[in-house]
């Protein structure tokens, strides 16, 4: 059986020698008062125990039982209610929470650190309270008062959890296009009516209560995305007191059967003329959803990072344990039938791929968690707004990259096991289904790519990357380890987005002919930053712990001989423009 | 539901257009007799029914139902014996089969696009024929004339199905280290014992007896691979007139549960002092079996082409029913809600890839099929010698790049569908389970690089290659579409080639730090001969049907122009050599 152990250290290195999370805390007033560092090693410490102790040893029985709709509703697989009580009761769906509403408040770079261990241990479990997390913040941020406080409450606690209802059969991308009604009711409420697919813990029996995010048009509202509003529909009314009444017109029709995430409820959800409270403004609705899924997307990114770590601790313990042929450069283990495999190349190059991804995305995550602490408790304005900028700008980044690495990573972790990587036993295969939807949902990752190359890179003029390689020129005057690759790789971005820029001018293809390959090519050079900065702080303080700092320093060359050349072919199937891909017509297809 | 249409069109331009096969089974005197194009055609058509009408629609509820063992042995899915009766009354298990036996005798580069249908419809079901058309090839070419006549009538009829036993728990890669012992008897038979895992079709309730291939170690063997021999070892005795006796020591001790082909019975299988005859010579039995291991890497490649082209099929018809958003350039299709997606360049990236790779996969495995025909067939023994020498070059990169894209193209596939790729219903995620296997079993595509690289290219002092980069040389004189950048692609892998023979003789480990990214270089290098040659037909017969020969030559364009650029990356991430991989401890990991 697999066996998770929370990279601390590793963690410990991103957020305090690398990012000075606990300095930038200590400058951020109502960060100060609430964390340092010794408050952050101990969470992360209680984050490993819970993940490594009581959610991972759940990870494979859900695989195998998966979720069930019975007469009651949703039933999660065993276990599932016992560790969420503990789970809860150890406060950590509101971990980043409001503290106003029973929040903890913490960093967000230290959530994502926790959210990282989370999926490692089970993307299951992780997704009831991610999209939690996630709800929570679009009610704070555009709810009225009154529902913040009938609801936040509980969902931060966990005695409750929240669901995002977007998606419809014929709607998915396209969200101008759903069909879901809310008609105003006399008492300021609406009857909620509609289908929606795809939602996750749509119904669960984890906690009394279901809040769902639903986006619904209003009677008189345009047509298109400018006409969508957002609405709170909870499963059971909330009395005045706070307790629950009846029961809402809104029900789960059918689960869906999947590749993987199998202990996710996965469900398509009826309203019918279901109560429900609008959230923000009316026909605003995709703007205040949008909140929740730009933090779910570096969440689902995360995901990617979790798993990819996994399958990396997995692969990295059988190649020192199977044994099986000789070193090339002659027997390693001589009193043995054969050397352990890590002795050979393509295994070592596997398990380093992965290692540079993983760690290159464990730093790129943190980063922008930083970022967003920046954004969110910077008392001066402008340098809250520099950060949403970047924030803005990298997010799609880290969904996509994380998550395509994610599926290399997994896939790379499988093959090391050779036919041992195909069957249950060993934990390998499902790594792989349960990464494969961090790709699609919330927003796939071509999606995330025509937001990067569209609005945050040609829209936004080049501004936000201009302030983004602008920092990583300021970062390289100190001399790091790797320099000259980094600013040449940044450089050959920086071209590259001129030129798509003069491009999408002429030719409205352009971006969408780019975007996948771009986002791609930008994750390179963002770990390309991330791998020199890690190098810089290892290199200076490689005598104090040689095997650690040695590791991350041969990391580093590792990435930049082998995984950053992947820009070259990127750059140049970009420049081939969108003309070869719009000579067939849709029959020739 | 998905849908499988045999590509005939496209199977009838590469065997007659591209290749011209009916004018080399002319002049090869064993084919001339049973082929010509009409019977060509007339086989494509059959199989095309067979495999779409009967075969496929099978593929999903295997799946679903999965193998079982019970008292009586393993059952396979509902509806699996019924087509196996159809399917081999048809004779299609002996399609390529010794017609001295009962097979038809049919060219390989038949045989290959007959079982890429069979893959694409069905790979669970094709599993059993695959090994047991394999297990024929090896009786045949090294047993004594009285096990063929015992055995290969009956197999080649399909009445019996033949499996291939090599793997143990603690040896997979490593066959050197395999326990099964054979004791000698008195009466010229072996008793065999031990046990194999991952046997494809160990047991099942298909066939009225099960051949097994064994390898196993005769007391007074040698240690290592040159102390391993064959085995021929029924499940039921086989009594000298033919008819079946006593069932012999060999069980089925347990399925696997795996990620995949849910369908294909994975036995654990056990030898208890199983009756059993030695095929060919004793501790020669390893290179007996790699008769059938190279039939069997060419088929398993055909898997990962026959997977992308079924996903493709799927994927390119949903895109143009799917509506979602509008064009970039404007509505296309105003009087519905959206556009087909089809429409999104994006889309088309993902579409193109699967087809550029697919296309240039099935015309690939064609030539090597061809220069399996030369190989057995021609007259003249030198002509025999030179294609034997590209079929061993070009083996393994067909069974590894076929199924590396074969993954990459389910994958994509996959993503086309968004979130209704991820679910059951439309056919995408089985697809992506069942091809991961492909990269696995017949030697893992690491196995296969190391064998490209070290043993066809670096041990070969080049030879094989300089042959096939002169055929590609002579054919470019006809100045063909594309000459330029396939020249400049061939030109920089025979240096590269050349640069890693020189580094091989210094650096023990330089063969196994390149091997997979060189034989992805070698792969797109000989797809860009293969689009160079099937551009060079479609040019000039572009009037007699513009939409075939127009998407033909656009698609070579988008191969050229954004995924023969991958080999600048494969280059670079080369010529960084094996250092960085062993910087770091196994503790390290």
């Amino acid at each position: 059986m697999p066996e998770f152990n929370a990279p601390l250290r590793d963690m410990r290195f991103v957020l305090h020698e690398v990012f000075h999370g606990p300095a930038l805390w200590a400058r951020l007033p109502a960060l100060a008062e609430r964390v340092d560092a010794d408050t952050a090693d101990a969470i992360l410490e209680e984050a490993a125990k819970i993940t490594s102790q009581l959610i991972a040893p759940l990870n494979r029985s859900g695989d195998e039982q998966g979720v069930a709709i019975e007469a009651g509703g949703v039933r999660t697989p065993d276990g599932f209610r016992q560790a969420w009580q503990t789970y809860r009761d150890g406060g950590w769906v509101g971990l980043a929470g409001n503290p106003e509403f029973g929040g903890l408040g913490m960093p967000k770079m230290l959530a994502v650190q926790f959210e990282e261990m989370l999926y490692a241990a089970n993307c299951s479990f992780s997704l009831y309270s991610a999209l939690s997390a996630g709800c929570c913040l679009a009610i704070d941020a555009h709810a009225s008062e009154a529902l913040k406080a009938s609801y936040l409450p509980a969902l931060y606690s966990g005695q409750w959890a929240g669901t995002m209802c977007l998606t419809e059969p014929h709607a998915g991308t396209d969200l101008g296009i759903i069909r879901s009604k809310a008609e105003p009711q006399a008492d300021g409420s609406y009857k909620v009516s509609g289908t929606k697919i795809f939602i996750t813990g749509g119904d669960q029996d984890l906690t009394e209560n279901i809040i769902h995010l639903v986006l619904a048009k209003l009677p008189d509202a345009p047509a298109g995305p400018k006409g969508i509003s957002l609405f709170l529909v909870p499963k059971r009314l909330v009395n005045a007191d706070g307790s629950l009444g009846a029961s809402n017109a809104v029900s789960c029709g059918s689960l869906e059967h999947k590749m993987g995430i199998k202990a996710s409820a996965t469900c398509v959800m009826n309203f019918d003329g279901a109560s429900g409270y609008l959230i923000g403004e009316p026909n605003r609705g995709l703007a205040a959803m949008f909140t929740m899924m730009n933090y779910e997307r570096l969440s689902i990114g995360i995901q990617g990072i979790g798993c990819a770590e996994a399958s990396y601790q997995n692969a990295a313990r059988y190649a020192c344990e199977r044994l099986q042929s000789r070193a090339a450069s002659g027997a390693q283990n001589s009193e043995q039938i054969a050397d352990p495999i890590i002795v050979h190349p393509d295994v070592r190059r596997m398990l380093l791929t992965m290692r540079a991804l993983t760690e290159g995305g464990r730093a790129f995550a943190t980063y922008v968690g930083q970022q967003l602490d920046i954004a969110k408790y910077a008392e001066d304005a402008d340098e809250r707004d520099a950060a949403q900028r970047q924030v803005a700008l990298l997010t799609p980044v880290a969904k996509a990259f994380f998550t395509d690495n994610g599926l290399e990573s997994c896939v790379l972790g499988q093959q090391v096991f050779g036919g041992h990587g195909y069957i249950r036993e060993w934990g390998q295969e499902q790594l792989v289904r349960d990464v494969r939807i961090a790709q699609i949902y919330e927003g796939t990752n071509g999606i995330q790519a025509l937001d990067l190359l569209g609005r945050k890179v040609v829209a936004d003029g080049g501004q936000a990357l201009a302030a983004f390689a602008a920092q990583i020129r300021q970062f390289s005057e100190s001399e790091p380890p790797f320099r000259q690759p980094l600013l040449k790789a940044l450089g050959e971005l920086e071209d590259l987005s001129q030129w798509l820029c003069e491009q999408a001018r002429r030719d409205p293809n352009a971006i969408g002919a780019a975007s996948v390959e771009y986002l791609h090519l930008f994750g390179y050079v963002a770990y390309a930053y991330m791998w020199s900065r890690m190098a810089a702080v290892a290199r200076d303080s490689l005598v104090q712990d040689p095997a650690f700092y040695g590791a991350k320093l041969a990391s580093a060359g590792f990435y930049f001989e082998r995984l950053l050349p992947r820009t070259l072919s990127l750059h140049a199937s970009i420049r081939a423009g969108s003309a070869s891909l719009f000579e067939l017509d849709a029959a020739q297809f």
